[in-house]
């Protein structure tokens, strides 16, 4: 059975934000995104991915179509196909958020 | 920006789980799975989704191609396209479930 822990899947680097696989397949890609203080994913898009981020740890601003919010562990907020998206860690502690892209990037 | 938190959308009922939807679109389904203790979700498979289970809150033994785990808070697994899979509330406890299908069934 493929089944992970995720809090033993974190890897953080003190260069830039780290993306550590957890499933990927031909229909999804599951993926944890672990900042340090300070580190960002740049607002981009996706024509093709719907893309939703769970917050695990810690408290991140996200960037979604313009609009900006400060979200919490247990929240959790979609990026549809088309729309700027992006997320930064503007806090004193280390941020983990779950992010489930479909599907899958070419 | 389409954000939840993931607490404030549970639902119980002593009838059977409760499915509670998290994010719809064309591309995946996100789901919350509410299961009181004895609720299950009998095995079954889907041809053409990949499934991905996070245990949020208290444990649920996954079946999945034929294997039984206990699996916690923090854990996750996937099963794949074909592969038969079911989950059942053994416990005690509330177990709530955040569950990804990609593609969205038709």
């Amino acid at each position: 059975m493929e089944y992970v822990f995720l809090a033993e899947q974190r890897r953080f680097s003190s260069e830039k934000l780290q993306k550590v696989p957890v499933f990927d397949s031909d229909k999804m890609l599951l993926d944890q995104y672990c900042l340090e203080p300070g580190q960002a994913q740049r607002v981009h898009s996706h024509s093709e991915q719907d893309k939703v981020y769970l917050v695990l740890e810690g408290q991140a601003v996200f960037s979604i179509g313009g609009d900006e919010e400060l979200l919490a562990p247990g929240m959790a907020v979609i990026a549809r196909a088309g729309v700027p998206h992006g997320v930064r860690n503007d806090s004193a502690n280390r941020v983990v958020l779950l992010v489930v892209m479909a599907p899958r990037p070419a």
